[in-house]
């Protein structure tokens, strides 16, 4: 990905003319692209890292797979969030990490782990680099100096077995590199979050990712059978069948440890056929309630899509002004997709079911095309952000998850919050939902802010932040349902585990990292 | 429950005709019941604690509400694994927890745990009693004496929320008590495993039980929402969403630490409404390779049955001297059962998608009586076990799982192991076994073992026990699938974690409970 912005620099595109229209509009901005910096120009803090530090490095990769350089401490300057575009975006020298390891295998992340424990050298575990919570921040603790150690060299299938269904893939393995290894093998792993293009198999699994299929295929955690993973005092290898009562499953415990507890670099995943067919259906409700009480009704009766959603009637009508109508006919109310994947009588069964379930609930059909065209653009929202914020708007995303029951007041609580919060910096937002991810007991729900972006955009973002933190976990949801906690979330995680909890967390810490080196600042309350 | 035996006395009854005989000429048994001990004529290990720690815990839950009486003492010497009933029929002094106590609250849970840190007093909680691996052994530890904390009057429904399909239940309540307040909301928590009438809501989700009914509502673990637990040094309150990238879930790790890291006092669960309707369907295969390649099929294409499983040859042997016949008709090869629950609509839809697999993996539909003969008789071989044991016959259980692919080869080795250890000592072991929980990458494996008693049984099985474990973890199964580990198989949990794993595990257990008095000598290595 380019430095200060998502993706790959030929996948930018300016802002769609519709679009430049009305956010020129509602947010009083110009409509006029900002000229981004040229990367070389920036101004980077001087490498911390001693020439000794370096060289004790180079011993363990190789001298080649290790890197200083301007451009490659930029690519390892930190996550993807909007605050973290912000800051590149804006004058002034730039942090990053003091050099960049690619280490080969398993060994050498663990002899990495040791030496910088040896000689006390903060490391952040840098896989696809799509953290939006902070989580890559090159933060150097208590510590000189801070490397980041870059997975991509991990790109390795080790084991397919097509009989069980489960494939064993290196951690540095980006979603795409993993489908088209597994699709060799006529397999598939159907975790397709919004970050899936860039992201990695071992940041999946490090932050609890959930993808667009989860209703199909589970989120990421349910995946992994088996996680291999360096610590600085040595290897946990941990699953040993499809389901144990062997004591606590201390996979969970490395699942969503967010590279503070060690370094996940292997991960034996359940994967499926590639399916034979896919059914597209696209839904419209008159409002997100009846939309809501529609997807609850389908997820209780275990009527199993592959993707379910909804789009509640802001953002619905968003994607009405970027696509001018939805398949072709104008949507009122609220937008839902289903679709189902697997052999052709499993998808008329389970898609049957699932239709008959919505139109009870107040569902009419809008037939494959809506659903389709989601499909097709669903990897291009964080683009459009990008376009955003070059003209002035501020766009963020946020995300939670509550019980069933708890979802009106929860959506309420956060459209308020934020609608306030930046009403009250003269910036008054834009906020849409939807729901993507759903439960028998629950449901997430993804937010997207749009404003105009104040003076200091970025002080702007973190008081809405704050006061939209605080709000969630009044409102009873928890404070991030996949984007993972990193730095950003971190003041809300004793709300989350308590104290006690967080006690817990800090003896597993002490106990894999006694010297405190594995990303500091990041998770751990 | 009686002390030296499964169940209540009412539901005992000597071993029935046809199987009396079939033992006696196979393992050249007399068939003769043995008289049982008179329970006020057992010699029991006076009791260590002191009339002052005697007071001060009385002090904390009511001096109504602890015991240090002779029945009070044994009727919580332990659980119920073969060893322990042998153990408990032969002559000689028992051991027991010097007292019992009865906590009302999770307040209480505290207090006392409080109150046994302090004064240095090893507890062991104690639900249903019904743990088949010694995991509530009265063991002393480095302390005087050990009490038991008996949880059953921790037995409320403190929330039920239908939309969401949670309910809060305390961990006191039995299976069949948690049915009757569920069902009074028109709900269930549809988990039924053998130990179902006795065991508690605590126990489940402390040693990761997995119910018949697993293919269609889950393990226990998934569905835990929300666990209270209390420790010597406070409450965790943990899980805040029906998903969350909230770090490491915590939860996990105290579902399955069997009263070692904290005393678990209410659970907020999935549940749903009781179903509208049940499908019954028995299958015929013509051998266990076979059988098992048709649920694979099942479960791989997500058809989605409530119970599947299969018995091997032996075992549907076994149930055919059992009953004559089984559902009117001979059942040659091996025996598969599937129940589907749902809607109308659900189940037809369910039923049709898994008969289509499984015929077309050379299954013989059987009809539904022998679905519905298994289901009647699921909670009786237990009893059944006692009236072997009556008559000089060895009876054990245990259970593994692993991938799909090694099922045949873990199969084997448990097979061949458990005849080899069993007639190396003059005691030639009929061995069958059963699929009962399936997954999309696996299966567990349950076996059950008969042989003669010999001079020693304990130590006769112990051996056999040994050899097996070790043969469990070389051929790839996890040393438990849903037992639990307790003191049994507390020498194999290295091999399920490795030695760092279990330093987590200590680091935990140092967290939470830094004087140790919690359960000494199970789970943890």
């Amino acid at each position: 990905m380019v430095w200060d912005a998502w993706g790959v620099a030929a996948a930018h595109t300016p802002l769609p003319e519709r679009i430049r229209t009305l956010v020129a509009q509602v947010f009083s901005v110009s409509g006029e692209s900002v000229a981004r910096r040229d990367e070389a120009e920036v101004p980077l803090r001087e490498s911390a890292l001693t020439s000794a530090l370096r060289a004790g490095l180079a011993a363990v990769v190789g001298a080649d797979h290790i890197s200083a350089g301007h451009r490659d401490r930029l690519l390892h300057a930190g996550g993807k969030s909007t605050p973290d575009l912000l800051r590149r975006r804006a004058d002034g020298p730039q942090d990053a990490p003091d050099a960049v390891v690619f280490p080969a295998d398993h060994e050498q992340v663990l002899a990495v782990l040791a030496y910088c424990a040896e000689h006390g050298v903060a490391v952040v575990p840098f896989g696809g680099g799509t953290s939006v919570v902070g989580g890559l921040d090159p933060v150097r603790g208590r510590f000189e100096a801070v490397i980041a150690v870059d997975l991509r060299r991990l790109d390795h299938v080790t084991e397919v077995d097509p009989v069980s269904a489960t494939a064993t893939l290196g951690a540095g393995l980006t979603g795409p590199q993993a489908e088209a290894l597994l699709a060799e093998h006529g397999l598939s792993l159907g975790h397709f979050p919004q970050s899936f293009e860039f992201a990695s198999i071992g940041g999946f699994a490090a932050t609890r990712s959930s993808g667009q299929a989860s209703a199909g295929y589970g989120r990421f955690d349910d995946m992994i059978m088996r996680l291999k993973v360096a610590t600085p005092v040595g290897t946990l290898d941990l699953g040993r069948a499809p389901a144990s009562a062997a004591g606590p499953d201390l996979r969970e415990l490395f699942s969503g440890s967010e590279g503070t507890l060690g370094i996940i670099t292997e991960v034996t995943l359940r994967v499926h056929p590639i399916p034979a067919t896919t059914a597209y259906q696209a839904w419209s409700f008159p409002d997100f309630a009846t939309g809501a009480e529609a997807l609850r009704s389908v997820v209780q009766n275990g009527a199993a899509p592959t993707v379910l959603r909804l789009s509640d009637e802001a953002e619905t009508g968003l994607n009405l002004a970027r696509s001018g109508d939805i398949g072709g006919a104008p949507v009122t109310g609220c937008l839902a997709i289903t679709t189902f994947e697997g052999t052709e009588a499993h998808v008329a069964a389970r898609s049957a079911e699932a239709s008959a379930l919505l139109a009870a609930a107040g569902g009419a059909a809008l037939g494959e095309q809506p659903a389709r065209e989601w499909e097709h653009g669903r990897f291009a929202a964080p683009y459009l952000r990008d376009a955003l914020l070059d003209v002035g708007v501020l766009c963020e995303t946020l995300e939670t998850a509550t019980s069933w029951s708890n979802i009106a007041r929860l959506k309420a609580a956060v459209t308020t919050t934020l609608t306030e919060a930046l009403g009250a910096q003269g910036t008054p937002a834009l906020v849409m939902c939807h729901i993507s991810h759903t439960y028998p007991t629950g449901a997430s729900l993804y937010f997207t802010v749009v404003a105009k972006q104040a003076d200091d955009p970025v002080a702007q973002w973190a008081q809405a932040k704050r006061a939209v933190g605080d709000a969630i976990v009044a409102a009873g949801g928890t404070i991030t349902h996949h984007h993972a906690v990193g730095a950003d979330h971190r003041p809300w995680m004793t709300d989350e585990i308590g104290d006690l909890g967080a006690r817990v967390l800090r003896a597993v810490k002490d106990a894999v990292d006694p010297a405190g080196i594995l990303n500091p600042g990041k998770l751990i309350p």
